[in-house]
């Protein structure tokens, strides 16, 4: 049995399966390809993006899902996640989608389960569906030539998962992956290349990926005010110039924070197309790894 | 591509189509009429009774559903609505069913979607679904014959998005409305006739539509408290003797406020088959409406 | 029509055609049996377990179901619950799940619906389907061979409806039940076989049940704290020795106080096999009362 608990858990043949999958499906009506199976949604932290679409892939598939609104009820009765688990198994799901906000928690299941597990967003680990639509997003609209493109990740790249997914993702296709953020937003590593402006980078790049400033991830305040943020790192139309560049956030959007309304009306911005494929490549990952 | 925001978005001649599409799934079981279809319910208000007549009849007609919990998530992360909404119809789903607090919220995000939008109640504005289907209530009980047929509106008429859809939609059909009220739940308007106590009307009317009081909606205290209210507009057995009138209300009925015990017994009252033809006008609608 | 309301609603005959039907589902995929079929959900009382696991057992049926979340919504707005129920009833349901704090409400609700209620659990009074699902996994354990065997419940047991089931349940079949509990938790009836601890019981029983520890439902604190309640009532391995003992529990367990983490490791605890009977023995129950 397959899981999904980061990017590395498919080759590249696999993923390029996926997208072929993910193609097809775009231009489908629903179907049956899943129609009996049912897949227990479980979503530790709140998202109506990533939940929505979990379950329109599922239910455009034939399947039926049940969501469990895991922050109240037996988990205040002192439960702990593996019992949880445990018996959400026992009832023979065919597949677990789990956002949880500790890193690692979503592997940690697969000794405890019989079906595949789905990691929809752990803490600051891995968002492996967001990279895996990002990528697809950037393969269509290259047209499947990503070797050598290169992709500025701006914001706060140090907390967010969908960076950390792409990061890994994206140069195994031959990308190549830089960051731009303020000083207490970057990695501490010294393995990544980071910027500290946007004119650094934007000359050079194919693609920059905007990413949501997770003000409730922090714990201290880094700024005055988001509106400091935004001076330096809100890409605007000034910003982007004419350049032939494209623009991708993984949602939600703070409007004149991580983009300006000018640009979020821009043909350059495929943010809409994400959402899009987003739905169309979980289709795939999810006929890809149940049964 | 039709939409739902107001009643006036249906011809007479449509709506009559509507009603012999509700008859007919009155007397059917389940149907596979909307299979592999997908609808979006998005309620901002709270409604266990719209929600779930729009869920029973998607359902009945072997549609899927999204129930989005919108009070929360990404709209706390500061998503505009039209943002939301954006990435919903990103998700391509067949219909969305939309309550919110703001009067002609839905019919402005017309616009912004590529399916069809169903007004399921927008502030004191208008409640298309809830509208057709008091007419069809009454449209049945009188076999078709509404023609001079006189219907009192009855409560906090101003607040009531009942009352501003039915006052649209019945005149169509050759009924007269008018509208009983305290003075602080009057139209300011003078274009309605309004009066004052319900035995002003008693004696001319074919039906009763009492209302809830909106409590919630109102900022002030408008009464010393409901039995006030209770004391001149209920309606008791002694109100409607034996007159041979309909009585109706859009529900939840605050008992002995709106309508006495001894009144919602009384099989005048058809409450209940408001509800029941809730379902099936709602199912006509989404046939109609989707594809 | 027929309804579950208490264990005594089924004779010992459709008891043992309903694990028939358990035994066939427990081997098969999804099925279509209940196609077109709508259950709603209506649980008062929070509970992932049980909630779950009828959604479970109604999907992998073919049925779909609707979850009305009956704390918030039409309840705030002031309705009865006996309004509630009638207008969900006008939506002609296939069937009605419910759960409630109150002893008796699913059974006063029978004659206000024209479809099947199912008693989820109800106070301290009744929780049937549990019952019959303990029934069911010590049958297929014993091989069918009830007769004489012995049940000791040990905890909390005057608050337990599960105990209140399987009392009434379980002498059905031949098996003789007695209780282990603190004075505090004891029954205060002198009808039923009542002990102060494990050890007066260990070398006469083939079944322990462990309940949970229900210390939500009390408003006294009985004990200094948990630990206390445990030195005496966790089922540990020591407790246990190497006795040839079926051990049971309904879940959530409260590690540690009701359950040794090392027993909850044992071959001999059956727990997750109860679950997984569980979703069998409801698909069972759904099958033989709606149509």
């Amino acid at each position: 049995m397959q899981h999904l608990i980061r990017t590395a858990d498919f080759t590249k043949e696999e993923i390029l399966e996926l997208f072929d999958d993910a193609r097809m499906f775009l231009d489908m009506e629903s179907n049956e390809v899943l129609k009996g199976k049912i897949i227990v949604n479980l979503f530790f932290e709140d998202s109506t993006r990533t939940r929505s679409a979990f379950e329109m892939a599922a239910k455009r598939l034939g399947a039926q899902v049940i969501s469990l609104d895991v922050g109240r009820s037996s988990r205040s009765k002192g439960e702990t996640i593996f019992d949880t688990i445990a018996n959400i198994n026992a009832m023979s799901p065919d597949a677990i989608t789990i956002r949880h906000s500790e890193c690692g928690l979503p592997g940690s299941l697969i000794e405890h389960v019989n079906c595949p597990i789905i990691n929809a967003g752990d803490g600051k680990h891995a968002h492996p569906t967001q990279a895996l639509l990002d990528l697809f997003t950037m393969y269509e609209h290259f047209d499947g030539d990503l070797e050598g493109k290169k992709v500025a990740i701006i914001g706060d790249v140090k907390s967010s998962r969908v960076a950390g997914s792409n990061r890994r993702l994206l140069p195994r296709f031959g990308m190549e992956v830089c960051f731009v953020a303020p000083d207490c937003f970057k990695y501490e590593s010294n393995e990544f290349k980071q910027y500290d402006k946007i004119s650094d980078v934007i000359d050079e790049v194919d693609v920059i990926m905007s990413l949501r400033t997770q003000l409730e991830r922090h714990n201290e305040v880094y700024f005055q005010s988001l509106n400091d943020y935004a001076k330096d790192y809100c890409i605007t139309k000034e910003v982007f110039g004419d350049r032939n560049i494209l623009l991708l956030h993984p949602g939600p959007v703070n409007r004149n924070i991580d983009i300006s309304d000018e640009m979020l009306s821009d043909p350059r911005n495929k943010i809409l197309e994400q959402v899009k494929n987003g739905v169309a490549v979980r289709m795939a990952i999810l006929k890809k790894l149940i049964k």
